[in-house]
């Protein structure tokens, strides 16, 4: 072994030996050297966790001690804890309180854990001294919570924003190059693997809440707050939608949207349209993307694998790094004491751009009696168009209209909405689909 | 001021006073709370020092200590000194030798003191324990050094290539937009400041080269080598290359590429084709953007202003961040001593696709010629077309023909070149792009 890397070894208890889990025993034996170098120490997991002994995982796990009770690896003789079993309570929840209460450093891929308990575990750390580290549980091999929290310290950042989730963005990248709707793309997305048996923590946008959640309190200073998050999910992005978006110039995206303004935090999860220009835009199938704008440093853009072995565990072993190294900043960057609590700007608040596609039955005057809801409520149209045939047509004949708005409020839009859809000549429930200016 | 943020003031001294170094007074100022509250202490600025006193920067000296001779910096009662006077050696070295030496904590942004003498400071700084940061040396706003030294720390990656030059990118996107030469567009970069009177630095590569030089050796562990890096840059790039890349479906830029091979390390400068869906063919303008390629991790983009008052001081803060926090990884990621020295690959073993102009009297026989000096060096051509008339074409009426080649090492092109180079029916010097394939 290298000199450099002889020092005493970080002795690493690891509990859950999915995906993850087993991805951090291979990648630590994989770069074993490598790593030892740059931590000046090898890295050794001497513990694990997990439900079944016996399963293959492909990984060898001898010399580790075999614990059944998670919680019970933060009573071992350990210098870190992995923790990669999931959920926002039970044992994932146990063994990161214990270990933290016991002063032991932590590492987890737990978005739910961090999104629900994240300040409260990183009050119990920081009574102890111990790290609490969770680069893996935002957008897999990106290295996003460090930039926050460190490459990025020097900044008031402005606005956060990113494709989070990559089995909703595999699912509208695949809508939108076969022209297939939501179910068709979910069974093969379920298939191929790239969706859970029970999507809804994907498709309905809670795992993009959690993530930005978590990436706004890094960027804002705010205590996280998952529970004020907006969240709109994918299930109502339908084929037409996207054609139409495609020859407005847009993409499809399902975007997390953090913003700090002077009366609050912003937090809102939704399908939106993004210019086609815009580097997030070009982020297609699995990957996930970052950006963050702040006045002085401009926009970053951070892109990359978001889920997987690979990455997760490189993410984690990041982490592992850090400890190993004596790297330890602030959970949140600053003591959880110092976050503050700003409210949460609801989403009637959002000013922005709408697109709105309406199912019309072609007669008479049936345009101008739309037109009079959105003069009615101030809003103002940028386009309008009344497609002869095409989908997204309705029932009885109806044909679709295509509109998009300028900067609009939210509440607004809704309100015009509503009196739309009860218009005699509407066929069908009007369908919004924000436009962000990215 | 916060209660988090009353610890000991971490006592800075700032040595040159232009873009960066008013740049980071400004944004300590701007962001003191915040900065303050990320470090759990004030930073303040004490000592400065520049060339002219006199000269109004924009930016308050109050309250800070105005020294003449910089390397005099060293001998204050400081924490850290932040070094952004430029310049491989002269004051910037000294500076910099003497602060690391006396244990001082060293920010700089001076790429080519570092590409230069990055690992002999290294050295120091762990000879007295003083740490040395380099973030802003490097694509300025984005934290690409901490990512490659922290964030990706547990992969070992394969590759890693960017667009590491914002007036050559500037240059590149204004020759496609507009279809004017080299010289007309530097002009204009002149005038608007992107580039500067004495352009050389920036359009020959050399910039680019340094920078690539400390990417390499952050994410390979090798000593840095900035002497075996192979620099070419775009005075060679005229309009009908940039037209011709588009048809094919290319769009040209600047890349660094650097990659750890079984034999060596490659780290080649030069204008490129890159396929025009490849992530970095869309950072346009004066942006900067670093792609890192791992097994685990996949790859991971990294994009953002690379240059700049606002950007260069949020990475030169960011440092400071790091010290005032205790943060204090090795700056190379690992020991100068465990950092290994690879030879260099050297660019006539490159092997890859390429991009051929050649300007071609129309006559019986000319193709024929030409393949066969390709033949009898084995290059096999991937597309082949032989132009009416276009850009590009030479004297005596020749018209432009221009090929693409399957992979081939850069020796066998190189021979195959010299022969066409030599034949009656070709009119001027044959142009080679090459093509990266991402």
């Amino acid at each position: 072994m290298n000199p450099a890397a002889a020092g005493e070894p970080l002795r690493v208890g690891v509990a859950g030996l999915g995906t993850v889990g087993a991805g951090v025993l291979a990648l630590l034996r994989g770069n074993r050297e490598t790593i030892a170098a740059r931590c000046g120490r090898p890295v050794e997991v001497v513990a694990v966790s997990a439900r079944d002994r016996r399963k293959d995982r492909g990984v060898s796990l001898d010399g580790m001690a075999w614990i059944d009770d998670p919680a019970a690896l933060a009573d071992r003789d350990l210098d870190a804890v992995v923790e990669a079993i999931g959920g926002a309570d039970g044992p994932a929840r146990a063994l990161v309180e214990r270990a933290l209460a016991r002063g032991i450093d932590t590492v987890t891929a737990n978005k739910a854990l961090i999104a629900h308990h994240g300040a409260a575990l990183a009050e119990t750390a920081e009574a102890t001294g111990a790290h609490l580290g969770f680069e893996a549980a935002v957008a897999g091999g990106i290295p996003i919570v460090k930039a926050l929290r460190e490459g990025l310290a020097a900044n008031r950042l402005e606005r956060i924003y990113g494709i989070l989730n990559g089995t909703c963005n595999y699912m509208l990248t695949d809508m939108r190059e076969t022209g297939r709707g939501f179910d068709a793309v979910l069974a093969e997305a379920q298939a191929l693997g790239y969706a859970e048996a029970d999507p809804g923590f994907d498709v309905d946008g809670v795992d993009t809440a959690h993530k930005l959640a978590i990436l706004a309190s890094l960027a804002f200073g705010g205590r996280i707050d998952f529970e004020s998050v907006f969240v709109e999910g994918i299930r109502g992005v339908e084929p037409a939608d996207i054609a139409y978006a495609e020859e407005l110039g847009y993409r499809v995206k399902l975007l997390g949207v953090a913003a700090r303004g002077e009366d609050g935090l912003a937090q809102w999860v939704y399908p939106c349209m993004t210019p086609r220009a815009a580097p997030i835009a070009a982020v297609d199938g699995v990957l996930n993307a970052v950006v963050c704008e702040g006045a002085g440093v401009g926009a970053t853009v951070h892109e990359g694998r978001g889920a997987g072995a690979g990455p997760t565990a490189s993410a984690a072993v990041a982490d592992l790094v850090d400890i190993a190294r004596g790297v330890r900043p602030p959970a949140f960057s600053v003591p959880v004491a110092a976050l503050d609590r700003p409210p949460a700007i609801p989403i009637a608040r959002r000013v922005g751009a709408c697109y709105v596609r309406l199912a019309v039955v072609d007669r008479p005057g049936a345009i101008a009696g739309i037109a009079a809801c959105l003069r009615d409520r101030a809003v103002s149209i940028e386009t309008l168009t009344q497609r002869v045939r095409g989908p997204g047509g309705g029932p009885g004949g109806a044909v679709p209209v295509v509109m998009t708005t300028h900067d609009v409020e939210e509440s607004a839009m809704r309100a015009a909405l509503d009196s739309i859809a009860a218009l005699d000549s509407v066929a069908a429930p009007p369908r919004l689909i924000r436009i962000e200016s990215l």
